[in-house]
């Protein structure tokens, strides 16, 4: 099968990083194409960036099918345009935030984010507001960690040692018992910080990949079925 | 004062209806402008079409200062981009949504959100769980009437008339003791709602304008500070 | 317009504060009537004290319609007798309480309340699950300074200063975005800590106020409809 | 032991049938009172009347200790002045709501709360608010029957005959599987609609008078301790 | 009445405490008869154990009626197997978590549990989710004393001290308002612990025995009517 | 790889079904081994059922290991013993309920369980607090059909028949937008449901063999890490 994998951002070398991942944890019959939303920022670290990369990520998005794509994943952790990417194709999309937090929610109690440090303005990837929606009970908080999103492909050494870090303290003083790497650009590092702190540890790029190989082995797509409290309408002879 | 109401969409017609609803309860000191998002869709009815007006409403919010605006409201009830607008700019800027809500959860106990019919597809300004959230338990639904979003400002009787039946149906039905007019379109027809119900009934644009008369008087404006569940980092010197 | 406001206790200096913040934000038409609860204890610090309040709370909004008012604040922020209040009057009625809290929540992500320090028993105005309810996820905790409710007016610098460090402590601690000052006694510092915190700052009288007139100026009133999780009855003939 | 039992109105009638439940299900040590409370109204139907019985509560309760009681249960199914009262006293005060409720939740998932028909004002007893707050995911509604207050006490064949009927619905609708009767009037009921619809039923005042003798043999009581999302405060030297 | 109390490890020093506990806070004309789970691990500190102790539970309770018992409580705090008690017999079947939740409850406003510690594993009696879905916004937290559940009929002087100190702390600084004794082993530390603290403290054991003669004064059980989202189905012609 | 998936049942019917299901949708390289846990009842229908079936699933999961398993699947919808499991290997073990839901939430707003009809008893199955625990705001409720367990694996006409009219009901009803079928024994009947409504549908047994899968080739595991409020524990020293 085919699935394409669309970096929100611009960056080149987050792509590369991405690819690289991806490569490595495909089944051998997949192939992985990683792509860029034209015209989207380098990063995407405000609400601003968030609403930016919109209009890239459609643009891929909607000449997937004709290109002879089977999934689509979007690897950006604020799962940017979704619902309207959905309603762009039906060929299934995945998100990796959803994809990661319901994979890390399989595997203990209590799931922690860690993300990158992306200043103090408002970013939709650390609001905790929908990671408690997903996870419920099980959300064991957002973890910053000292590194802007573009370290985290940019200088590996430093941004485990941090990883690392931070998680041992979430452990110790929050009892997260799982984590998931907040952002498409260190996912890379998900192995590593497994076996340095002893818990599992979800990368979300992967854990998407291998959603959009299930979906697609089993047949399966989403719905844009709309969700309103009442769908009770007047008749039309009214 | 100056406020700028930015109508999310294209159509002219809402936009009178719109700027003639809001003469009428501005105070008499308070000028009102009300704006097109240039490039957006005719009406938003779609998640794709919340999308895409993003760009045009961005550019009106952006050019509002120099224009010695002292406000800004945005008239969709999906409360679109108000995040990244909030980054653009330092004036206050209100949502529909969130004006309308906040204002009907002082009058009862439990509100009902009226809205047109979109279609079968999600649209953000009917995500019960956004309203859910913001009204907690006094939430009462979210109602559909046979109308779609043009039909708001083209049919004023049978708009009416249906909204009068699903508000009725939903007093009796589902104990809503407030009704919220869910689309920047038929805020208008607040007054005669209440009257007919006799329930009181909150027309969003109104709502959002006394909210950012209240805003500028009193001296506030919004923030944007970051909301993470941990804002913990590691040391510079780590 | 002419509003009632009902300081609930019978200080006289806390009422002087309360008119002389609330002449300085009110609108140039608008009069407003400070006045004290007949009978009620000089503060209200404890739950015993918030029902001796009630009966001289009554008395004065029994009197408004009559006395010419067009609106009435109850101005302590345990919002007291506010359901058997809109009983006994079809005025609007608005508490400090939930105006202030629902002008927070447009703000800002996290909203925190400030209290004054009433002691170890249960005061209705602190309640965590009250405050909770209403500000759902937006709820960033309730923190006590170290002054008494007689403090707050008769100390400013003093009471400033502690404000002031309780803010910013929340704000680094919890991540608090936006004040609420959670006593009809200290709203008159609002501006002052919000210039000193950079974060935005409500006063509860003055938000109760301009609720109190964006409801006369949009026609709007309470309903005391009653909320039951079934109205189903059986019928007359059974 | 002796246990004061505060009817919170001032019908004799109801007096006269709470005193005979719980003759009935007393323990033979135990000596109850069964007193009004002075100066309140004849039923307690509305928001305005859960005011107006306060006062004669709490000077009931203000003697019980030295009137040699060991316990105080607090009989209206609103819970009336149960924070004042805990200050006034420390004999240990039960509401027959709490009691009723707590009791119920140990008997099955999904527990429903009967009440009588109160008109259409507010009635703090039927707040389904609080009631979901207490139950939780237990709560399976409050239902209406088709009599006053007045008439649970008086017309015993009609209540009952309203009591099955209702309850039978909930269950075949609303999964019901536990009742509590909703008003310290129809308590005295529990056992007859037990028998008819097979499954528990739990009278508020019989709970209430157990759980009071409970906590007299056990030493345990209540305390006023406050509840403040923080209790830091500034240093006295600060 | 005959109570058959099942301690669901077989340690015979925790089995004779619980005993010498129960006695002393019987009602007079109550038998209580306390047994151990055959073939159950000497103590419940694991998920594994807490499904080793099941069949054993069962065995003592499929007997109980025949032994002439009234009421059944099963004393460990994770309420073992209680679904599955209650399908086999209409005895009342209390389990000491749910009913010294409940007691306490009633008590204040913040209820903290204390738990003996029993290492990394995931343990019922601990789990939060189950604690905080029973307690609501009244869960303050459960906190783990130093002593394992062995420790806990062992050495009550260091048990003791230890449980003044965690509860001290989690007063101070997590508003702790009322203490439940979370194992079996050692409620019946809860009267030195009240002593200690000043704040009301609930005995699992004492507070369950209590509720059984409760339920059985009342004529009450259990149902185990089933709690299904839906409960529509076909009809059988179709 | 190798994946072990345990039928908690004795019935064999349901076990070849499971069976061959797997064989269709597993990656060429997996090899997948269907067996029943030893001593089970021959279904899973009450709450005794679902203790019953423990110690078979135990044994099973016991030798995994050293059968030269890569992971485990309990293949009954109750996920029963999961925690025990889990402490008993360190192979990865998924249930079929937790696998289907969390990959159900990933493919449209509301998601609706159908379960077999067990009766009126408890069963842990069709717990909607569990269900709601893990799919919060996505639940859309748990919808019984009218066959027994039984009958899901020998009547596959009749059950289908029964799945797409209730399925249809919920989605016209409810807003279901998605389907997971709440039984191992129905799983091999999503296909043929989403044909004839048109909505996604999650077999549990497929969902849980791919989400093996994925963690085997993700290199992930479970984590027994305890789940405790505060694990803050007093010093050696004291």
């Amino acid at each position: 099968m085919r699935v394409l994998v669309i970096n929100a951002n611009t960056d080149p070398v987050m792509t590369q990083v991405i690819r690289k991942e991806l490569e490595r944890v495909k089944r051998p019959d997949t192939q992985v194409e990683v792509v860029n939303a034209p015209g989207a920022p380098q990063f995407i670290e405000t609400a601003l960036h968030d609403v930016q990369c919109l209009p890239g990520i459609l643009e891929q998005v909607g000449a997937a099918k004709e290109n002879g794509m089977d999934a689509i994943v979007l690897a950006c952790f604020t799962d940017p345009a979704l619902d309207a990417a959905r309603e762009l194709t039906d060929l299934p999309v995945v998100g990796i935030q959803a994809a990661s937090l319901f994979l890390a929610a399989q595997l203990g109690r209590r799931v922690c984010v860690l993300v990158p440090d992306t200043g103090v303005k408002y970013v939709p990837a650390c609001d905790v507001d929908v990671l408690q929606s997903k996870l419920g009970p099980q959300f064991a908080g957002c973890e910053v960690i000292g590194v802007p999103v573009s370290g985290t492909v940019r200088d590996q050494d430093g941004v485990l040692r941090q990883l690392i870090e931070v998680a041992r303290r979430s452990a110790a003083d929050n009892r997260a018992a799982v984590f998931v790497l907040g952002c498409a650009g260190f996912g890379y590092l998900a192995g590593a910080l497994q076996r340095a702190v002893g818990l599992p540890v979800v990368g979300p790029d992967a854990a998407a990949l291998k959603t959009a190989e299930t979906l697609v082995d089993l047949g399966l797509s989403h719905t844009v079925r709309q969700d309103i409290g009442s769908t009770s309408r007047p008749r039309e002879s009214d």
